[in-house]
């Protein structure tokens, strides 16, 4: 019994954790862009918290972990009646902890939102992505579908997480076209710079310690303090990105940049999600580093296809999040499997081509399902809403004071009107 | 025995977050006010947190768990010689959360000193503060005293911490009047916006992920993995918060403002604060939504009634812990009380009015109590001290400047004595 | 076993608050430096840390702990082979947390290096103080060293974490030679004000945050609640500290200096760092009180020195460093010891000068060690390197444009070129 209370806390100390990562993602959403949206990109972090925690509560659990079919679960709605066996997670430990991962994922998705999209297409999109977007992977991969079923691994959400937030976001960078500015007529493209690196540094932080709690809770339990290792893989993996990221940018542009070393952090982070718990540290060294590698050629891939990434969620968790599920077949390790009941033989530990097939097809079918349910979900809205962008002149003055009424900065922005007389 | 370590282990994690909620504060309170007076706001945080820390070390423990009678206690000063039996929770490990409790009190009351109280004031009154008024109200509710004995119910300090606090505010507010430029000859109101909106969005996170320690850690064990319910109803309550107070804002003004939106979330946490162990689900969605909306209303009637209160503190502690403890006695579940020794039946489960009527009572006298001391304390303090309010020219220029020295971002503005010459 | 994953548990815990601390000295270091220079700052700390993971991966763990002699460890690099024993902590665990002292200390270090070295520098020194300076120190102390085999104690690292930070701190400060502007030909000093005391502040209470983690769980053990205990300890001291600097500069000055209060709190920190674990309540406080006024005077005497230290990492973590760990010497209590197996009988409870002559042996040591190496090694990066100082004008225009190729804040700091044209 102590043994599974232990457990218990273990993952609600991880649920702190995960939740602490939407502080990093206001850090880093406001901090990689302008001035004049800060307010708003701050403050819908917390209102889209508020909305995805309540549809999970409403339908969420149930879509995700209720008795179903192979598509989607269809019971224990509005939490359900589940009282707490003894053995295993409580349900409502194990409900809080799944919710913050419901978070994340719409949080990475409203990142291909960001400084051009209508306060009600954040509200509405909310609800869309949390009723009909996230629980229908989550279910499939860890909620007993039909990827599950396949032997479709993800430690701690590479795909489940990271991919379906960025293809959504992929959806709406698509839906929603680029940033007034960010392009010129010749085809080049300008730096619409965030405008503070200490957000974005801190925000970085911030993810990296919620990290801890998104891939090591995911143990789920405390035995053989087998998190330990998962953590130790998710560290080395992390400063490998982060420093892979910075030399990558140094030698390809003389400077070191700022945002593009952060984004390294965060590639091996996403990385090693999927295989945290299935590799040797050496082979996360390796992970990370190759995330930290292409994250830089992913940002400057999209930033060529004139596709408009202000927070670069598709390259951080869309690209590297395929990476990551796909590096799970190719260094998973036997050894693991046996002891924990994790893990199937990697591609160079014997176990052929098998596992990375069906990574591979759980990466195809899930990114598919929620870029093509999110396109359309998107342009429908475009359709009723009358258009899901601010108008050019709200998107100039900056979507505080369109959207909010206020700049969240007042001292450092003018307000037109005092403009106007000045 | 190990139970009994993994309660303390526990209860440790919850102070480990109830001190990261001053983090929180200084984020809200420094976002929500002017550039002027922000590193005096940051830094008032931390010394009266030592101040504090200190005061509850050698007098604050002792008044409110120590040997004594109905109104105070008055044993184990300086932390007394307790020594760990090997039940429940060693004292240090107690006397850590119990202080942080004491510490958020404070640094609520001091939401209405903001902008133009001295420094000195201060000083002073978080020495009277965890003397005369904190103590005394969580004796009487937690430490044995006379509410206790009548069963007023707390779980986790909706009238202990934040009615105390915001009552504390409210005489502060009256005795130090509105800040310069607040209200008009006319008698309209002006906005003197805070400085930086994503200060105040990351503050509530903060304050968010910290409420899962006041709340969680308040179960004071790990029995059951109850403490997943308490969060889960944490959760929910203040999603519907920020969801309720950013559309009624909406509603109300054509726009979601901001900080209001995150006083919602806020508001949803007070509320659920006394009645997070003892509701259902659905019970605690209702209570976060009426804390937001009823937030929302308070502080427009606060802002009428020309109280300028520039945290919103009277209206986020103050009127929706009122709120909160009466929902406890509104939705209070008699199965919880059965199961885990807390609760007594609600008005809505067969319980009548008595649970309703001891939570009145125990609201009027606790808000009567910390309100009419800390008037009077300042009141004598205004007198002693030459006035509490620092001069108007001081205020003018900021309490950066008139207390400390220098400004808290001496980049953006520029000293008196530079622009005299510019 | 229940009670050996329980430990495992609190000390992965730690880890997570440890490496929170690196967020803190973002905004600590951010704060206390100029705006051209805090993208550059925020984001060295993040790839430095990546650095300093895998170096500490790599060799750190292995020097540290490794089987070797009274100098150095020689074993179990690149993590080794270690597997759970189901004793003591396992193996990840254990490196998880040493690696975050090894990364604290390093960003101590790099106090000394702000707002005039290269990013070159911070890349090479890095990887430098991670391999030859910090694992042996480590190793001399708590790694089964010479200095622990003569009864040297430091519950949490007064003098292997902040002692040899601050060693390697006034080095870089010595060889890189004053800031531009920051004395002037007379002799006298003019203040390079930190941009924002809000980040200041919040990386203030970030970093007191983390050190419950930093000596809450260098317990090791949860037995008997100890860890209550230390974070009590730990708490009165800081709060204790941050008092008794602002009222010292308050009595000095006229006013109460923000950052100097704010490294009051810090110094609180550092000293009971050592003797967290072996001292009572009240010498706790007297411990950090007197830390408080040591480092106010120790910031104006180096200061009036013509050393050039702007985050103060020289007094609060170098000569508070020192204080602490001979305060243990002076204060530890031989009961503890008796109870828990730590400690040694202080100067005041009838131990005699023993221990306060061991513990001087190891400051003065350790210290030496640290300072030489770094100095030697940071002159011959400066021969190789061409200077590790950036050139008059790069420093002009800020590190961020100059090693990074952009403003981490680009909307408040115009481009030199936009400027040319204004």
């Amino acid at each position: 019994m102590e043994s599974v209370l232990m457990d218990n806390l273990w993952v609600i100390i991880g649920t702190f954790l995960v939740f602490l990562m939407l502080g990093g993602f206001i850090l880093l959403e406001a901090g990689s862009t302008r001035m004049k949206n800060a307010g708003h990109i701050a403050g819908k972090t917390i209102f889209t918290a508020g909305i995805g925690s309540l549809v999970f509560w409403a339908v969420g659990w149930g879509f995700i972990y209720g008795e179903g079919n192979w598509f989607i679960g269809l019971s224990d709605f509005f939490y359900g009646d589940a009282s707490f066996s003894g053995e295993g997670l409580a349900p409502a430990v194990d409900f809080m902890f799944q919710m913050m991962f419901a978070l994340v994922a719409m949080t990475i998705a409203f990142g291909g939102f960001a400084e051009r999209a209508k306060l009600s297409a954040y509200v509405i999109f909310a609800v869309l992505f949390s009723v009909l977007i996230y629980p229908v992977v989550a279910h499939w991969i860890w909620g007993g579908g039909w990827l599950a079923d396949h032997g479709k691994q993800d430690f701690a959400g590479s795909t489940v997480v990271h991919l379906t937030g960025a293809m959504a976001a992929l959806a709406a960078t698509l839906v929603l076209k680029p940033r007034i500015g960010k392009y010129n007529k010749d085809g080049s493209s300008n730096n619409l710079a965030g405008h503070n690196q200490v957000f974005t540094a801190l925000g970085v932080l911030l993810l990296w310690v919620g990290w801890f709690g998104f891939n090591g809770a995911s143990t789920f339990e405390v035995a053989d303090a087998f998190f330990g290792f998962v953590l130790l893989n998710t560290q080395v993996a992390a400063g490998a990105g982060a420093v892979a990221a910075m030399f990558v940018s140094w030698a390809l542009t003389g400077k070191a940049d700022v945002p593009t070393t952060l984004n390294g952090a965060l590639a091996g982070l996403v990385a090693i999600t999927a295989p945290a718990g299935f590799v040797e540290p050496w082979a996360a060294v390796i992970i990370g580093l190759i995330g930290g590698v292409i994250v830089v050629f992913s940002m400057r891939w999209f930033d060529q296809a004139r596709i408009d990434d202000p927070i670069f969620a598709l390259s951080v968790h869309g690209t590297v999040g395929i990476w990551g599920t796909l590096a799970n077949g190719l260094f998973a390790v036997p050894a693991f499997s046996a002891g924990i009941g994790w893990g199937q033989p990697g591609l160079f530990y014997g176990g052929g081509f098998t596992q990375l097939g069906v990574q591979t097809i759980g990466v195809i079918t899930s990114g598919l399902y929620a870029f093509v349910v999110a396109f359309i979900l998107l342009k429908v809205m475009d359709r009723v809403m009358g258009g899901i962008r601010v108008t050019e002149e709200e998107e100039i003055v900056g979507l505080d004071l369109s959207e909010h009424g206020g700049y969240g900065y007042p001292e450092n922005i003018p307000h037109p009107d005092d403009r106007k007389g000045a």
